[in-house]
């Protein structure tokens, strides 16, 4: 197993322009990048902090999951995201464990990472996402 | 205003025992600390990742404001942490600008740190807390 690191933390927001103004003001956190993602009908800004990342997360869709979570839920902390270098061996290795996958290939994220979400039914209520940056030669 | 480092995710969990050893099995963290802080009725474990730490919090007393978080949400993410240099002055600062705050005074937490929660109410449904570490002379 490869050591996991925490790439980001996500928030589910109604207003990402409101949010990400209130998010700069009160603690100060840059701007990182901004991207719809259609395949998810899902809109995100990433904040950079010196160790780590917050997601801001909004839905764009009517079909988004988005939609039901902040329903229920409203905003607030909606998953924790880790990276790994092989995101296929990790998915091979969870499935071997019996966790319950939602995306059980990877499917495209923002920064042109391949993502996939585990169901927080077999990961202690959290839903968990992991994520593989694309490899770039010289780097 | 200082710069927000991420100290730690706070997730909820009914069983601290089994939660701890599910974490390591399932994703091969480490323990850094276990302890229980009676003040706020709660045992505390700190996982460590390569950029941060997950603290997985469990309540020991009927008090607990932990206990409606899981009978009402369940197990899962609970808050998130900052760690601050100097928490007073952080308060004083987020009191000037409206935030609501459950701790108007910091109170002990973990390691021997000063923590105090910021309402989610104020934190766009995000339950915020902020910490600050003992300064050790010559660290």
């Amino acid at each position: 197993m490869e050591q996991f690191n925490l790439d980001h933390i996500g928030i589910a927001v109604k207003n990402l322009d409101s949010s990400l103004v209130w998010y700069q003001r009160s603690f100060g956190f840059q701007l990182e990048s901004r991207e719809r993602i259609e395949t998810s009908g899902v809109e995100v800004v990433f904040l950079k902090l010196p160790n780590t990342k917050l997601e801001l997360i909004t839905p764009i869709s009517a079909a988004s999951k988005l939609n039901s979570f902040l329903e229920k839920r409203g905003e607030g902390l909606h998953h924790i995201c880790y990276e790994v270098a092989d995101i296929r061996a990790e998915l091979a290795r969870m499935t071997a464990l019996g966790f319950e996958l939602i995306d059980k290939t990877p499917r495209p994220g923002a920064h042109g990472s391949q993502i996939a979400f585990i169901s927080p039914k077999s990961t202690e209520g959290v839903l968990t996402e992991l994520c593989e940056y694309p490899k770039h030669q010289g780097n």
